[in-house]
């Protein structure tokens, strides 16, 4: 841990589309045991209005991968956060692991009380955050709390509310495809183009260092920006209308690509206009239709 | 009709998501019958393996539309459509509207035989096409003909096959947030971006005339554009590999929306330059970190 605060300040984090596997090869598990080198991982359930049982599963799922000091953390509701023992189990953590349930359970039992505070300052001494499914949403500054799944945005068919805001300017979905859930990231993304709308997958994470992360596991993670939109009717009244939305630009990440925020632009390409280029290039291409002026 | 056909030569497609409405507003079957204008309506049935009661749906839905000369045409078979019974249904036919089923029984069964040719030439005089689910996807030059719904797309998940070729340089799919499709249309897109891949959802339909359709219905029209695409990995060797696509553009279209085929463009955005200036100005926008050179 030391080596790697005097290098950088920030930990990295790991954020989990659900469903991340616990007994194969466990590609995301053996990242999170492989940034922890050896330090104590604090599984906070806090999500869950039920948290047994996911405590056993991650203990089970990381001892084959070496990470043995395993501790839970689980605060019922907001006044047990000032117990001393709850506080206690974060001290000297080298990472944090929230697991899945209910986001709105993270922000509101945790949000500004002295817990998410130690958990801060664990992730600003180089710590690993981790988080999966509702754990991966909460980490959004501005969080999406409840949207209907498998069908297109309707206006005034979402919630968000603030959440632990580690990840700057995106907002996390999570169990992506396998719900249907790019209806309603476009319609968060159509709120306030500034925020990336990133949906990742089941058992598929981003490895996120500095402003750069990098797409592990199965699955697929989408990027979508509103930068250049040109049109949309989201503040139109009527709530049941469907969305409408124009020129989003969409990058679809899988296992090795790698994603700078800072540049909004897959890492390995080198420039927007390259894309703008081709673009235009289409545009004028073999469909005689397309050459007349 | 003979009015519609001297000043267009070819007929309005009406390219339907499947699951449109049939008792209610029923919008896009009443645009059916308003293209129909009084004339015979051909219910082409044979994308399914069991066609009855698809013929009685839209009888009961269609009459109170006035739409009241309606004849059904079903071929079991390829043999069938040398039938000179089926083959004259489609005399004096103002429209043919293909129901639901299996793409591939369409183009399979009539593709390339007097009843497509029949089909084709109701077209080319004017005559309305519509099709809705499998009728919607025979419309495409490549039609999708089989691919995972509820997940990413997965290289070499997808068959796909010749369609009847109504709507050019285009890919439908159908039943698309509902069924959760991105994963799908991408993965199609990705083969060769010259085609637009266009997901439509249940109850929504595009009409279209010449180059340009229009948005109807309750939901959404996804316009997915590959030409600006930098990067992917649909050629790689293994199957199960996730997509990997950079730069894709996509246009959320609802109704009152219209789109210009020819210029790939939502039809009120002049320009896709004007895309590329905000999010070249949102790229030097207030975030001090961006601006820095």
């Amino acid at each position: 841990m030391l080596e790697r605060s005097r290098k950088q300040t920030r930990g990295p984090l790991v954020v989990i589309g659900g469903g991340e596997d616990k007994e194969g090869e466990r590609v995301i598990l053996r990242e999170v045991a492989k940034l922890l080198d050896g330090g104590r991982l604090v599984v906070a359930t806090v999500a869950s209005h039920e948290p047994e049982g996911y405590f056993e599963a991650y203990r089970r799922a990381f001892s084959e991968l070496g990470v043995t000091d395993l501790v839970e953390l689980y605060v019922k509701d907001r006044a047990e956060t000032l117990d001393p023992d709850k506080l206690r189990a974060l001290e000297g953590a080298a990472g944090v692991f929230f697991s899945g349930g209910d986001q709105l359970r993270i922000s509101s039992q945790i949000g500004d009380t002295p817990v998410e505070q130690r958990v801060r300052e664990i992730h600003e001494r180089g710590g690993v955050i981790a988080g999966t499914s509702a754990g991966a949403s909460a980490m959004s500054e501005t969080m999406l709390v409840k949207g209907t799944s498998g069908e297109s945005h309707r206006i005034g068919d979402l919630h968000m509310a603030p959440g632990l805001g580690f990840m700057r300017d995106a907002i996390i979905d999570q169990h992506f495809a396998e719900r249907g859930r790019f209806g309603r990231i476009l319609g968060a993304v159509a709120h306030n183009p500034r925020e990336l709308g990133i949906g990742i997958d089941e058992d598929t994470a981003l490895v996120v260092t500095g402003d750069r992360f990098e797409v592990i596991g199965s699955g697929c993670a989408y990027v979508v920006d509103g930068a250049a939109v040109t049109h949309s009717n989201i503040a139109e009244a009527r709530p049941e209308r469907a969305l409408s939305m124009y020129d989003v630009r969409l990058h679809v990440l899988s296992s090795g690509d790698a994603f700078d925020l800072a540049r909004r632009r897959p890492a390995v390409v080198p420039d927007v206009r390259v894309s703008h280029a081709i673009e235009a290039q289409a545009a004028l291409g073999p469909d005689p239709s397309r050459t007349g002026s």
